[in-house]
């Protein structure tokens, strides 16, 4: 497993020049200009920055957003029922579709997270009978994945599947139809929900339970028949860093399955950590909690090596690191940058990854009838040489002719 | 869910006199001889009991069974591969033949545990592919099944499954065919194997496990169409009764199947407890384990608390005491008897409630048309009037005619 061989993918290109003839002897640039790896983030500030009003808030939200771009290609936006339609009928259905849309336009590719979970719901259902809450969330499905189909072809179709049934901090309406339904039957249904509305789509299962119990739940929906395309594991790690061997436990149980894995939540804090004995993260409710230059070192260095064990993996196709700025969620200094907006180590550590370790740049040499051979990591690529370009895609060993223009 | 009145029913009999005339007026005793709930224990004594040449020790082993059956209508014999077939192609039939039918002859309904599990199974199957592994399986179900059927028509068909493909303490046969068979096509494997050689068999799948890992194994079975007639749990409770709270959460997880549900292997000892700190209880080895007569009080009124609780759940239908002796597995103090056969409080206790509290006898007058009706716990009962008797069974609602003869 170890190594990124299986990231790289090897080219043989004919190199023509604009007139089409063979560019024999010419020296060209070849640039990777994307990667087909998914390094994600989540992407909610998008929603705030296309709708607010303050200019000087706006450009702040503006400036975050670039340096998002400075590291992703991939962003999930909020679809949490409660507050994407916080009066029923009412979905802010334009807020999230501007938002998406200049992700799309910034080359990112985008997920919508979830269609279905027990947390952040909508409190209107709570006044309906199960029968009706289940034809309200099917509903909400075709509704919204038909609205944004060819915009959002990637869903956490369901969330926390393995504690939603026993959930009890708060009465909700998905907790009673899982109750009803079971596990099994309620994930069935609003996978097939999603499929009939957009089949293209990848559609995730997403869980922060990373036991057996989630296992157990994924070998019984796949003997059932739902069609799950991607494994979403969260990894909030507020409590302290999983280290590589839990890391490598987590991926063993869950690659032998053989579907692709999306790391779909990830936290490492550089501050102070959650205690042990704390059992529901939401239940750390603090006034402030700084980062600090050993905490920002320690989250540098555990980044990277958790990206590198994930990236190595060959059944790992993205990483998401769920805050990109500090004080979101449980106020945690779980970014990348500060609140302030400046850069912050892990920054640059993902940059040096995500921009170097993993990004091939080089220059060749075409031989006498115009061919050079390139491998490097699969991604989008420009080969240049003065001011005359042509682009292509590494995604797999292949020949190709590329006539510069 | 509380009180025992599902555990009843009624009677309406209309009682002949010999001559078949109707017994007007006439005085009889309506007495329970049998239960329908499955009063069970460990009855592995039986096979050696049977097979032991030293006479004494033969006489000291019936006199344990015959306490034994003072209590249990319900045994459990080991079927466990590595001791039953402890040399390929040399099972022990006739050992356990000559077990359960000494069993039967004396009322009591026989389970043959396990067919298939990852521990204490045969070492030699270590040298055969997965391929041959699960064959050598389906075979031993074939064999074994077949060879009991009519005598043990109740089986544990496959152990603690939640574990099974983890299961990391030493290598075997059943944990290296689970992990690559994933744990339901294993399970589904099995069940349809045994149900084919004994199609009226009641098939228990039984775990120690009884979190939701197990529970969402149960669903996605169940979904997959695996015949499960009972839900097994077990209850080893050398660490310390579980209590009432967390009984009532276990049978509320594993009630929503609407299943019947069997306690398999149920202990609680009367001495020390194993500490918490220990995870597996083989690890767990002392010389000497006393039983105490604080232990001996607080054993007799835990089981007291939980046999109610059980029999008073509508859909538990048997308790199995793992050990009916101390100094068994682990050498605990787990038994009704002490190793030198004297009764414990626990004995005592289980008689009162087997046959006092949950068994019904009644004394009555017939009409003029010779009718009698009669309230009961479910089971068998014998109507007699001097030296005159008929037997019936009263396992529901029902009017009948009785000659006594």
């Amino acid at each position: 497993m170890n190594g990124t061989e299986h990231r790289k993918a090897e080219v043989r290109i004919r190199v023509m020049d604009p007139d089409n003839t063979p560019a024999s002897g010419l020296r060209v640039k070849a640039d990777q200009i994307s990667h087909k790896f998914l390094f994600g983030c989540g992407a909610f500030d998008t929603v705030w920055m296309q709708r607010i009003e303050d200019g000087e808030r706006k450009a702040f939200l503006q400036d975050r957003m670039n340096k998002w771009l400075g590291l992703f290609n991939y962003g999930t936006l909020p679809f949490y029922w409660g507050g994407y339609e916080h009066e029923e009928g009412k979905p802010n259905t334009e807020g999230l579709m501007n938002a998406a849309k200049w992700l799309i336009d910034n080359n990112v590719k985008v997920k919508g997270h979830p269609l279905c979970w027990h947390t952040a719901c909508a409190e209107w259902l709570l006044k309906y009978s199960n029968e009706d809450i289940l034809k309200k969330q099917l509903e909400r499905i075709q509704r919204d994945v038909t609205a944004f189909k060819g915009i959002i072809d990637m869903w956490d179709v369901i969330n926390e599947v393995v504690i939603m049934p026993d959930f009890d901090k708060y009465d909700n309406a998905i907790t009673r139809i899982c109750k009803e339904m079971g596990r099994i039957k309620l994930v069935k249904t609003v996978f097939a929900e999603t499929k009939k509305y957009n089949p293209d789509a990848v559609l995730l299962i997403n869980d922060f339970n990373t036991s057996e119990s989630y296992e157990i739940l994924i070998e019984g929906l796949l003997e059932a028949g739902v069609p799950i395309d991607v494994i979403g594991i969260q990894s909030h790690q507020h409590q302290g860093y999983w280290g590589k061997e839990k890391l490598d436990r987590v991926l063993e149980r869950f690659s032998r399955f053989g579907l692709p894995i999306h790391f779909t939540e990830n936290t490492l804090v550089s501050g102070d950590l959650i205690p042990e004995y704390i059992v529901d993260l939401n239940d750390w409710q603090v006034e402030t909690w700084p980062s600090t230059p050993e905490g920002e070192e320690r989250q540098a260095n555990e980044m990277k090596e958790m990206y590198t064990t994930l990236f190595e993996h060959p059944l790992v196709e993205a990483i998401t690191t769920w805050d990109f700025n500090d004080g979101c969620w449980l106020k945690a200094p779980s970014g990348f940058v500060h609140e302030d907006n400046s850069l912050k180590p892990s920054y640059h550590m993902m940059k040096k990854l995500i921009h170097e370790t993993w990004e091939t740049h080089e220059e060749l040499t075409a031989d006498a009838d115009g061919y050079i051979n390139l491998k490097g990591f699969k991604g989008g690529y420009k080969l240049s040489s003065g001011d005359k370009s042509a682009e292509f895609e590494l995604n797999e060993n292949a020949e190709i002719t590329l006539r510069l223009a």
